[in-house]
């Protein structure tokens, strides 16, 4: 089903009678999705009777004609408010308000995140509100056109991993100088930087720590780097371990260990897989060699206009989905030797995963 | 009044007991204040008695103890919750309702952005809970260590502002060609970039309008700076308008118009200065020279952590407070010629404005 068919009708089965969203799409990736229109203060989109309405300022009001995917633009300056400061409604209270009247709605679903000022404004003026994440659960699920710009993303990671990998063969190399010069290949290839992790040493057990310092011969060090496109707004996300010069056998057997736990768990994948299950095949690898303790966080998660979505490959019921795109990554951290950690990003098929990372996984660099 | 001490003052002033914040810190700025600690995904702070505690995962669990400014640093793995999923309270709900019995704090403070499904979750438990955006309001005024950053990222823009100007000078430029060398040399000065308007033309009447296409002799071009410190954090934000080769009468005319006012309005800007004064001097210039329905944006806002921050130099009757940064940017917006804006980010004091922007205002590239 379209996916706006789709959210229609679960917003009909909760006897929802409009959608609200009130944020800025810098942020919000749910109403990035709904209204195609990136800006960088809070606007208001209205989903209702199978239409899409915005809600925005006289600043953004012939942009979002032109840019947005919504049916109807409107502008606050048409929805007056007393803005007497500190007053009771607020203004964008009162404005939501009003526009609610006036499309005759009452029974509102807003999202998780959507602000509890508002909500709890909009109840106090008789509107009854209900927590709706259907959007959340219908993006988890690309169409063609959100799958090229991901293997677009990807790519471009790709080759900042193969400088990444370079650099750390070199002497002398810190893990800044690899951050730096990784963004910059990453930005002219049209991604957003400042997403990158070069943790070298010990400290790289802390799995979101981002590293600093040198980076010696024989260290772990792991490369997580998951940029997004600037104009597309999509996500990439991989991870390598690498080592300059000979690993400890620790180290080897660490690495060992992880990927085969990564290529079993990426073998797994499939639309109908359940994601507990997923996450499991990790945990029974790593049980069995007895380095369960060494693994803290879950198997993966899906990734789009958000670098973490859902389904989460974690201990849960959750059925993989064709369309979604997940990423795979086990790990250990031994504090006194560092992570190691390795990435895939998998796209979930009817017959099983598409692996859209290519990119070798040795561990010397 | 050190702003953690008066942070607390105004919780007791409104009876508050704590104050709980959940986001993650590359969104939520009041929760990066409080906490010092950068984490992509969620976590949980809580002020109350005087001192603030982190609730996060076992994976930032190190990190935060080592990075953040908390006075405890809790994990989320000590409050197990009941996992059901689509279980009633949700999980997040049922560990934050658990920390706040834990602490016997009931009467809780949030801010506007708390999502509405956690805020709606501890109500029905019987929670009380309240707006506090106190936080955001603290925050304005920045201490030494914060103009620090704000001037770093400011020389930082200048250095991107005179390389836009050398290329809006050269023929066969284009506005996506300036933003791309732009990035690069922010990004090569620490600085996260993405955050860039060059628009040219017509459509630069469109304030928000990000900019493609050729620059052509003639045209206007509005470049608009907002690059953010990737390891501080904190803005700069500046603009300036070019043209290459011979500006028309009109074009200079509003060019000289939208420098009166800039100029007049920061003249204004002093400790106890009133927003909606210093605004009114911009429409006043404005109204004699009967442009005023081509001024369609406020005269400016605070900005830090944020891009947008209160105070907003607009119609309101806030009063500017010393150690607040504050962007003067009055423009004219003609849909036949394109946009004219200048733009300065003034640091307020108790004599006047100390202009923390070091770039001259001549339209001619």
């Amino acid at each position: 089903m379209a996916p706006l068919a789709e959210l229609d009708r679960q917003l009909r089965a909760r006897g929802i009678q409009g959608l609200l969203c009130h944020a800025d799409t810098e942020r919000d990736a749910d109403l990035l999705y709904l209204s195609g229109f990136l800006a960088p203060d809070p606007f208001t989109l209205l989903r209702a009777r199978g239409r899409s309405l915005l809600l925005v300022s006289i600043l953004e009001y012939g942009r979002a004609r032109r840019e947005s995917r919504a049916d109807r633009v409107l502008c606050t300056r048409d929805f007056p408010v007393d803005g007497k400061p500190g007053g009771t409604p607020a203004p964008t209270v009162q404005m939501l308000a009003a526009l609610l009247r006036r499309e005759r709605l009452r029974r509102i679903g807003v999202p998780s995140a959507f602000p509890y000022s508002l909500g709890h404004g909009l109840e106090r003026l008789g509107f009854r509100l209900e927590t709706f994440d259907g959007v959340k659960g219908i993006r988890t699920v690309k169409a063609p056109r959100e799958i090229a710009s991901i293997r677009r993303a990807q790519r471009a990671t790709e080759r900042g991993m193969a400088i990444a990998r370079r650099l750390v063969r070199r002497r002398g190399t810190t893990c800044e100088a690899v951050r730096r010069r990784v963004d910059q290949t990453l930005l002219g290839l049209g991604c957003e930087p400042g997403h990158l992790i070069v943790a070298a040493g010990p400290r790289s057990a802390d799995p979101h720590y981002i590293g600093a310092g040198p980076i010696r011969p024989g260290d772990p060090v792991v490369c997580d780097f998951f940029p997004r496109l600037l104009e597309e707004r999509y996500f990439a996300d991989m991870t390598r371990t690498f080592v300059r010069g000979r690993p400890s056998p620790r180290l080897r057997e660490m690495h060992g260990l992880v990927l085969r736990a990564q290529e079993a768990a990426i073998a797994r994948v499939r639309a109908g897989a359940r994601c507990r299950d997923i996450h499991q095949q990790v945990l029974d690898i790593f049980d069995e060699a007895g380095v369960r303790d060494l693994y803290i966080h879950t198997t993966g998660h899906g990734l789009g206009l958000e670098i973490h979505e859902p389904p989460r490959i974690a201990e849960n019921d959750a059925l993989l989905q064709a369309g979604q795109v997940v990423t795979v990554e086990p790990g250990l951290y031994d504090p006194r030797v560092g992570g190691v950690r390795i990435e895939d990003m998998v796209l979930v098929k009817r017959g099983g995963g598409e692996n859209l990372t290519r990119f070798p996984k040795q561990l010397e660099a």
